[in-house]
Formats: C-alpha cells, sequence, structure tokens
C-alpha cells in the first residue's frame, strides 16, 4: 500500500485527528482486540465496549484531574443541546442565570437559555465585535449559575484564568474549543461540557462533567435523555451511546497522555500560536488579528489580510500547498487557522512561512 | 497482512454490518477522496461532507421511494431522544396521543409521551407477555397522532401490515429495528424514525422521515435541537452532526441498493428467519419461540431452551463455534437470534446447523 496523502488541516471543527489513532482504527477496522467484529458492530453492553468507555473515562479524569466528586457523561447531540439540557437541570423554575457573552457561541447559549427561563448577560462585548474579554462582570449574587465560553471558536477570543463567580454561584463553562488543551483547575468549576470534535475526538459525542451536587437539580418527570441525573446514573448506557466516536475520543485521550499530559499539550499549543501570531505582528499590518492581543486565542486565530481579494488569493494558494481549512467563518470574515492538540509544530512552521513568502509576493 | 477474524455475529445492536462496507472505511480512513484527510477530520460545510450527506439522503430515498413530500433528517440521541421529541413537536398542548404498546420499546416510548402530555394506549398485550399483535385497536378519533413500533427488538413481535388509523389521524412508527429490512409503503406514514444501529448502520444517528405537514407542528421557542421544523430546515446541518455515523450509514444504504434494493433484501431476510423458524418448529419442543406464530419478527428470534442450564451451555457453544451474540435479553431470559440485514444466509445456516446438532447432543 502506497502512503496516502496527508494534509496540514487547520479546520476549526470537525478537525485533524492524530494520525496515529487514525492508523490504530484502521488496523482494528475488521476484529476489534480478537472479538471478530468491529468495535461498531458489538454490544454496548459487551466487556470490550465496557473497556472502551471505562477507559476513555479513566484517561480523562487522570488528564485533567478530575475529583472523584464528579460524574463523566459522554453525551449525543453536541454542545447545542447542552445549551438546552443545561438550564433544564440547572436551573430550578423561577431562578435566573448569568451568561458571559463574548462571541458567537456563548450568545447562542445565551439564546437557548433565554427560550427556556429568565436568563441575564453578565457581560456582553458584541459591541466590540466580540473582540475583548469583558473587564468586569455584572454579577447576581442569586444566579442558579454562571455560565462562559471558555474559548470562542469563530471570534478566537480565549480566557486565560476562568471569571470568578460570587460565593455559592456555580460556575458552568462550555469549553468545545480548547478542551483538554491545557490543564484546568475542575474544582473551580460546577459543570464543563465539550464537543469532541475540536480537541478531543470525532463529532458524535459531547463530554460533560458534572459535580455531584449539580446532577440534584434535575426536576422530576425529564425526558431521561435530557435528564443528567438519569444519564450519569447509567453511566452513559442508558441507550446506545455513539460508539464509535466515544472510542476515538478514548485513543486521542490516551495519545494526550503519551504525548506527556496537559502541560506538554499546552506547551506545544502555546508555541504552536505563539509562531502564527509572531508572523501577524511582524508583517507590519499586512496580516490583522481579530481579538485584542490580552483576549487571544491559543487555539483559533481568525486575521484579516489587506483585502478580501487577497483573501481569496491566500485560501487558493494555501490549499495549494496543502494548508487545508484556512478560511475564516462569514461572520468575521478573512482567514482562521485552528491550532488543536492533533496538529504538530511543524504545520504551524509551514503556516507561517507560507504566510511569510505571500506576503512577500503580494505585499 | 494475514485474513482478519471475522465470526457470525447476532447481535440486537449494535449489530452487524457489511464487510463490504467496513473494508471501504478502512481504505479510506487516512485519506477520504483524495482530501488528505479522514472523513471524520473535514468540515461538515465542506463539498466533500455536502456530497457524503446528500449521497446518503438520495439512496435511502430510493430505496424507500421516499415521496417528495418528506423530509429525511439525520440525527443524534437515538430513538429515545425521539420518544421525547416527537410529543413535543407533534402534540399541541392540549390533545392526547395514542400509543399501540407490544414490547419494552413501544412500552417506553409510551411512558416518555407520558411525561410531556396525555397519552392513550391505543392497545397493550403486556398483560399476554408481550407474544402477540393486538386483535383490535381503541382509537382516539382526536388523538395527534397513532404511535407504533413496527418490531419489538426484545419480544420479537412485528407488525406484517401496520395499524390503520382513524381518518385525518397520523401514523407514526418507532422503525429501528426493522428499517430498510423490507419495503414499506411510506405515504401511508406521517413519520418514521429509526436508530441506524440495527440495519441501517452504526450507533449515533437517528434517522427520521417526516411528511411536510408534520414540521407545521411545531411550537414557538423549542430548543432548537429538539425543533423537528428547524432541523429539517437546516438539511441536519444546524450544528456539527454525527458525520462518521451518517458516512457509514450512508454506504449501508449503497451497500443495500447494490444487493438489489428493499424487495431483494427482504427476500434474503426471509429466508434467513425462515431457516431459524424452521430449526424451532421442528426440534419438537426443544426450542421454543416466544411470539406468537402469526406476530413473528423477520429480524430478532426470541427463544427458549428447556432449562437456563442448557440456555447457558448453548450460549457457552455457539461462543467456542464463531456464532455470537446470541444472548436474550434479561426480560424474556434464554436465546435472540437477530438476523439483520448485514447477515448473509449462510449465517443462519450455520445457526441453524448449530441448533441441530446441539439437540442431538443435549435433547
Amino acid at each position: 500500500m502506497s502512503d496516502p496523502k496527508r494534509v496540514y488541516n487547520f479546520n476549526p471543527g470537525p478537525a485533524a485527528l492524530p494520525l496515529e489513532v487514525l492508523q490504530q482504527a484502521q488496523a482494528e477496522m475488521l476484529d476489534f482486540k480478537g472479538t471478530g467484529m468491529s468495535v461498531m458492530e458489538i454490544s454496548h453492553r459487551s466487556k470490550e465496549f465496557e473497556g472502551v468507555i471505562q477507559t476513555a473515562e479513566a484517561d480523562l479524569r487522570e488528564l485533567l484531574g478530575i475529583p472523584a466528586n464528579y460524574k463523566v457523561m459522554f453525551l449525543q447531540g453536541g454542545a447545542s443541546l447542552q445549551f438546552a439540557m443545561l438550564p433544564m437541570n440547572l436551573r430550578a423554575s423561577g431562578s435566573s442565570a448569568d451568561y458571559v457573552v463574548t462571541g458567537t457561541w456563548s450568545k447562542t447559549a445565551f439564546k437557548e437559555a433565554q427560550k427556556l427561563g429568565t436568563t441575564r448577560a453578565a457581560a456582553n462585548t458584541e459591541a466590540d465585535g466580540f473582540k475583548i474579554l469583558p473587564a468586569k462582570l455584572d454579577l447576581d449574587p442569586k444566579a442558579a449559575y454562571l455560565h462562559f465560553t471558555s474559548n470562542e471558536t469563530i471570534h478566537g477570543v480565549e480566557f486565560v484564568n476562568e471569571p470568578t463567580p460570587l460565593a455559592g454561584v456555580p460556575l458552568v463553562c462550555d469549553a468545545s474549543s480548547d478542551f483538554i488543551s491545557r490543564p484546568v483547575d475542575i474544582s473551580k468549576y460546577a459543570l464543563i461540557y465539550a464537543g469532541a470534535q475540536k480537541n478531543a475526538g470525532p463529532a458524535g459525542v459531547v463530554v460533560v462533567i458534572a459535580r455531584d451536587d449539580m446532577l440534584e437539580r434535575t426536576p422530576a418527570n425529564l425526558p431521561v435523555m435530557l435528564d443528567y441525573k438519569a444519564l450519569a446514573a447509567s453511566g452513559s448506557l442508558h441507550n446506545t451511546p455513539p460508539c464509535w466516536s466515544i472510542y476515538i475520543t478514548g485513543l486521542v485521550f490516551k495519545w494526550a497522555k503519551g504525548l506527556g499530559g496537559l502541560e506538554a499539550v499546552a506547551k506545544r499549543n502555546r508555541a504552536k500560536a505563539d509562531l502564527v501570531y509572531k508572523a501577524i505582528d511582524e508583517s507590519g499590518g499586512f496580516y490583522r488579528g481579530h481579538a485584542a492581543p490580552e483576549a487571544r486565542s491559543v487555539m483559533n486565530i481568525p486575521f484579516r489580510l489587506p483585502s478580501e481579494e487577497l483573501e481569496e488569493t491566500f485560501a487558493k494558494e494555501a490549499k495549494s500547498n496543502d494548508l487545508i481549512g484556512l478560511k475564516g467563518h462569514r461572520s468575521v470574515g478573512g482567514m482562521r487557522a485552528s491550532l488543536y492538540n492533533a496538529l504538530d509544530v511543524k504545520a504551524a512552521e509551514s503556516l507561517t512561512q507560507f504566510m511569510r513568502e505571500f506576503q512577500k509576493k503580494h505585499g
């Protein structure tokens, strides 16, 4: 078999997966661990699949240092379904929830929560073009929870430190696009959720990490597939889970441990982002980053060129250099480099070399 | 590479997939159609993934003869989330829905619907041990819809013809375990849903086929991930869909077309089921089928042996003959042979040969 073609994949999600993970999935496709079946063909209640999901959870617990009083769930519907499940479960009838709005995704979470009850914006940076982190928060001491989005995939704005809630207010985080990209102190959080398809695996599974007391808020008679308490109690096996996506996500967790854990992962991610921000900052204004310097994301770097025409050319020439997925989201325009865990430093080096050559040619 | 081991897989779901589908997925794992990326690594809005989902839908439309006034959705959460989405969307405030209860799954759907509003059992065969189809239905002429489960995976009871609703009452079906196992006249249905992980693909995606007028019932302000109208309007791409599961499901649809379409698939399925029922009926009572003869499922055949001890031995000896997944559900006990599309006739032949030898040895 000739070597398959592989490219540098800067897609914002679904995104690059580690080559080793794909190779293992490929090798095990027809016969998973001597079963004579694919991992897609075995029962979710078999001891082989129990091994898959329990190992995935154990590796994630080790990576993130998740305390024993937190449950880990592997669910379906993406972060988008969490936008609804969260208020359904955590906001008891009549109480209000606080949302920090710093980009498209936190705004969407806010709007979904509004459909289901009282919701306040503790901050909203939209008037500033979603380029900054809020200078201060207007917090409700009685809020059911305080929600924030640790990294905004579209606007490239990332919290370095999580916001501090008022005493007694649980902190809730959508970590979809910087999940397991760096160490996090889980004990500061009441609940974290993350769609896997950025740093942690393929689409089709969302990881929810919930402190035990949060599960006591679930009201009676929620449909079971929307009920954190029931889903946690079943070990994510109330119904057939997204077995393949959990399997691949587990392989990614194992791979991240092999890199040396989240300190090593974070160092590698920092190195990649530094290269790209340096190329932007040294371009004399040819490349302009979207986010304010103090809010810059390590994961997603949206940037503009002097004209839309040049941006089109950039995307086209990048593609012919096997640099893929660099077109920005239409709401911000321009380019976006997503530098998730699976990309190694060579990818960022190739991109910045291309950026410099492109500027020389067209600048 | 030596040939990987493969077994006869009678699992009830997740279940056997066609070998050709697994081989194609394996071959394309590192480079999907010259992209230099896995299908898990490309954008769900890329032209390559558009090709995946649009081809899957077109092939399904062709297989089932889906009329133009029906939408096809590929969603997450399995049939279990549909148990809730269905009444949320189709049962306007105050109206009641009718359910035909013929086994564990229709009973579960009924219970979930009860949580969300007024729900009637149009029939319930539980007192008869879920072995039969209802002789008659007690129908509400004002019902929001009439729901039935075309095949009960656990009890092995399958409708040959769908129940006839009263004029103006939409017919809704959970077809999870006999989906695309035979031709169906879609125009009789208002909505059909099916988890893929039996006949149509891996876990992680549920197919929903809804007549256009059903989408007009969705109330305002449903969370978008629970809103049929919004999900259909987005072409299943409101958020990141379960890309891998849709991809494999599309390959299975293509494979079923290659077998000759659903007439050919049904004939093959009938041949397999006939073999196993014949082995049961000719055993002189050594093997006893759970379902009444007129209600027998072509897909799932639960049966008992003279003692639990013999059932244990049967499962063990079958496994050592590479006949896998034959242990029955604990609620029925005994054995269960699931004979979904991907199994060829040889699997049923091997099983019935084993059944005869086992009886000779232990009978």
